[in-house]
């Protein structure tokens, strides 16, 4: 029962976190979605200590330098405006980036962020 | 006169980030050190639009998951102290990183931000 | 005569780790591809000490975790196959470098896997 | 309880496969150690699917290409040799990596390896 | 003034090292094009010291072996064969990375070298 | 025979780049050291192409970006000393990687390059 509270614990944060599409992304994953449930949401997001939106500024920042990750870029781009970071404050965030890891990284994050803005409007 | 502005305006923003620690990393660093000034202080950290708690949870994740860069990641733990980070949310920060790069990463960090609270206590 | 072992004993070797498909990888890289035939598969890969189911294991797990590496581990992939791997160890693999490297390259080496899967059932 | 039975089991896991030196490692990272403790060692290490000596062959493969782990490379080294592996293929694994990462990650793996070598005659 | 000299210097060196691409590039960037025109071309390029030549030998080997930075790669080789380097060049960089980060960078290096080759025959 | 020319060649160019210093890196290395020989420098070092001053132009510039290689980068940078790079120009390379990779892996070559002119000072 406990394991099945930190699953279902872990379904609300993602839901809070990325909306909907946050269990369009784990549901196919099989053994490793039930672990970023329950250990990526149900154990890491759900602690206190910082809120939603650094922990989002952290993620958005990491997946930003480290490269090759575009699709969970994405996904965090999404769960950032989810939990209340502004399109411009994504933008800051991708050039706080710069210091530490360059401009290609940068440049491709900032074309992830044009083209969710982009298919946004288009909705 | 502007150049020297960006200059000016860099160490005033490094003083404020890292305190003396920032001035010691630069300094003898040649035109290298100009830059950090120049360009990661007086432009980038300079800017509107995050806080610099913000800008260092953004920094200590970024070094922590990019592994190899201990330096800078215990000025950036200094840092974060030093704009308002306790030692509890640097931890949390830490953990923040294990679902985006896993356990080694976030060890080291750990180690190292375990490592200067101890130097801090002795001081 | 002896080098010209080493790029046939790199062609057998390459043959019985990939099939077809490691030829087709190498066969349009000019020199590089010649290198990866000799070296990489008419050296490396026809040592002794560890078996070739082993060795795609440390293959596949180096891949998954490196990332932006998306064309190899697909040939890895089909490779782990080849020299005996079922589908199930292959995920098993994948879920194996969580701790080590975090979801996103582990997700992202999942989804080639299940392509690949479905691909082969479109045969 | 159930979430007690997950770090009992991870405890349990840890110690087959790290010996003393997992729970050395484990025991002063408070939170982050706990973590380790269920998700790493209760959850995945406890799978099926993957020999002991399979997961010690990956981890050691990633830990040597990731570059920057080298206390956590140590720790794998010393489990890999805890769950049957030899000095030479421990060796062999470091050679396999070379396709994939080039020399400069080998070698400091080789260094580690030789050094505890080393340590493991002088005791 | 001074600020506007910087960009620019910066616009001029990014026409010689890049032609028009490189102002494809920055100029959809808001103000991370900004900086890369001012910080990476204005004050980096605009240094003595290293021929246009060798900053993009650099470049593309940095480029190659970092991973994930496809577009970029492609800009500078694209800068490279403008600035002075033959194919047969490029491909020699290329091969250079090998002994550095292995195989699968190179080959995806050399994939989009290739690719630009059959492109520039085909305008 | 044809095998004992590739090593042959491969020493004499390890000794014509690196001087005494290469031979240092890799006697203690075993089979891993011979492949570094036979087909670093044997091969990839002994092609045409590129000047030794520019493969080790682009040597540095890998080694220090893609961090945690810094005992190669100092064999580099001892390398690119004895091809005739001058300890500005290599201070130059280290400059030219901050728009790439940021500024924490150029602050820790910088200081690797420093430390190791004072050494050569005292000697």
């Amino acid at each position: 029962m406990v394991e099945q509270t930190r699953f279902e614990r872990g379904l609300a944060k993602l839901a809070e976190v990325d909306g909907q599409a946050g269990n369009d992304v784990v549901s196919p994953l099989g053994d490793l979605g039930k672990y970023i449930v329950e250990f990526a949401f149900g154990d890491i997001y759900s602690r206190d200590g910082l809120s939603l939106r650094e922990r989002e500024i952290a993620a958005i920042a990491m997946l930003t330098v480290l490269a090759g990750r575009e699709p969970q870029l994405k996904v965090h781009i999404g769960a950032g405006l989810n939990v209340g970071l502004t399109p411009k404050e994504i933008e800051e965030i991708i050039i706080q980036t710069v210091p530490y890891s360059g401009f290609p990284t940068a440049i491709n994050a900032f074309t992830t962020l044009k083209q969710m803005m982009v298919e946004k409007e288009e909705e």
